[in-house]
């Protein structure tokens, strides 16, 4: 048995560095390196969120390259990490298209920098997936990390990644990676 | 005791698609991404390798910018990261550079996504380095991977990333993060 599980990068609410909830732009990058390491580890689904329309369309446009423009014949590879992607406006139309799709809501596991007496280890993390049939929603934040009102709604929040020291300023990307390594990788 | 580890980003010689070598062109995500996690997981040094001068300065534009210019007062923790980077035309510049920094060559660490016999598993490199006080310098490659000259010409040769499946087709930055977190993590 092994929980589906799925992503998603929030660009609202986030975080700004003086404490502001913003919306923050999509890159290309976040969404092919996410998509990439999503599939790598064996992610259902990968839910590019932003409320703004241009900025879905930004994604619409990048998939559409490599589902069927000449991105596909270049790099085969990357339409097949490209096709679990999907731009919706809310988080909250994430959990909606895995409820549907699964029959069940997913549990929301959020991911932040920052310790919290109440964080689930990635031992326990990788134990609970493991073991269950739930599906899982893995949410990770841009900026300066997703906004309070996102970290208290989640079910379960992940601890944080700590490095030598206390310098801790991974991008999304490397984060995402480190994380699905430490629950799903070999 | 932990064994001094540097990373390298090489740019020239790569395996292009059809196998022949080529020179990759240096990507701004990829200076900062694996700088940020260099620096999160204790690595010295951050050798981005690239024979060709224009692109050696656009590195040395990033650092500026970082160092001296106003992202060192928007995000300060950008500039520490960045602190470790320079840019050097070869493999070789970095090898010596290390040389010149510890009184001894490094240990020379290739990575690959392809398998290979005599690769030495992630246990067994991240014993050696907490076990060791011998400088290495882990070396990943862009495009389709390192070249087999510098292949050939390392010491040793870590492991793939293996994910849920066949599928193998993380991005560098992605890549570099797994690799550091399994290697130096906690």
């Amino acid at each position: 048995m092994s929980a589906p599980l799925s992503v998603a990068l929030v660009h609202f609410p986030i975080r700004a560095r003086d404490g502001s909830t913003i919306t923050t732009a999509v890159t290309n990058v976040d969404v092919h390196d996410i998509a990439r390491s999503a599939r790598t580890f064996g992610c259902g689904g990968y839910y590019v969120v932003t409320p703004i329309d241009a900025q879905r369309q930004i994604v619409a446009r990048i998939l559409e390259h490599w589902h069927d423009g000449e991105g596909k014949t270049r790099i085969p590879e990357r339409g097949m990490a490209l096709a679990r992607v999907q731009a919706v406006p809310l988080l909250a139309d994430a959990i909606a298209d895995l409820t549907a799709r699964h029959g069940r809501p997913p549990v929301v596991v959020v991911t932040s920098a920052a310790d919290d007496e109440a964080c689930v280890s990635f031992e326990a993390m990788r134990a609970r997936l493991a073991a269950s049939d739930e599906p899982h929603l893995l949410v990770f934040g841009t900026g300066h990390g997703l906004a309070t009102s996102v970290l208290d709604a989640a079910h379960l929040r992940l601890a944080p990644i700590h490095g030598v020291d206390a310098y801790n300023h991974l991008s999304v990307r490397a984060a995402a990676a480190i994380i699905l390594d430490r629950l799903r990788g070999r």
